[in-house]
């Protein structure tokens, strides 16, 4: 997981797109295409040092885009940094804006959707050893579509 | 150094003052008085879980306040969130904004300041297990002082 490169002391902003950029930072897949129900949505390691033993990543949905609907045993520390969205915690749905706090504790199913008309980033930290991601099954999914609320939001509505 | 107490899903920012707020996060002394060398600075700890191996805190600068100029072992990773100022690491110093990215190696001397009519917010990763800073002793200060860039910093200018 580490890069081994000494990393900048200083890594300022850069562009003047819609969204954020950083100078040395690559923008990339979110994930593999088919891997799991994703639209729109991008990915940033922003540090992934041998000195830490965490990782701070940079996610950004486009406007009506989504992250997967999943879950895993590793917990996620989330700061909204750019845009607006919502997201679904366990059987919660939020409104979300910058600077907003998301703790994503282990084994919640989790959904980030970025505004139609707006994008929605997020910093995200999560240990550098950590599980694989679980999709749920279309009994699972089901069970959650029950609520009318995560409905809603599965609908993007 | 964990809270033990589960922590909510949702923290969304809050209030309307000069700075950044988060409903149920304390504002923290940055240090105990007198133990080093800091001014118009505070602090909150954002996310201080079991589940994470990092801790991430949010230390704000008032117009004209700094941090402590310091080295240690343990690294920060560092996010500018609020505001504008400038940063020493090393020898090397920066003017920051949002959202620019700052690495602190392990034993790099650093220090942020405000600007003098702005304040400077930042998140800062550090491993949960970590030792204790160290200040520089009056001939390392001099030793860095002889560089103008690092006096004029030092003076405020």
């Amino acid at each position: 997981m580490n890069q081994r490169a000494p990393h900048p002391s200083f890594r300022p902003a850069q562009g003047a797109g819609e969204g954020l950029d950083w100078a040395g930072v690559d923008r990339l897949d979110y994930k593999s295409e088919g891997e799991a129900p994703f639209r729109g949505i991008s990915r940033r390691v922003l540090f992934d040092q041998p000195e830490l033993q965490g990782q701070l990543r940079y996610f950004e949905i486009e406007p009506g885009g989504y992250s997967t609907l999943e879950r895993h045993e590793h917990a996620h520390a989330v700061v909204i940094l750019h845009g607006a969205g919502r997201a679904l915690v366990g059987r919660a749905v939020r409104p979300v804006a910058v600077p907003d706090l998301v703790w994503i504790a282990p084994w919640s199913w989790h959904q980030f959707r970025a505004a139609a008309d707006r994008p929605l980033g997020f910093l995200c930290l999560v240990n550098q050893e950590r599980d694989r991601p679980q999709l749920p099954t279309p009994a699972e999914r089901a069970e959650l579509a029950r609520e009318p609320a995560l409905a809603a939001f599965f609908a993007g509505n």
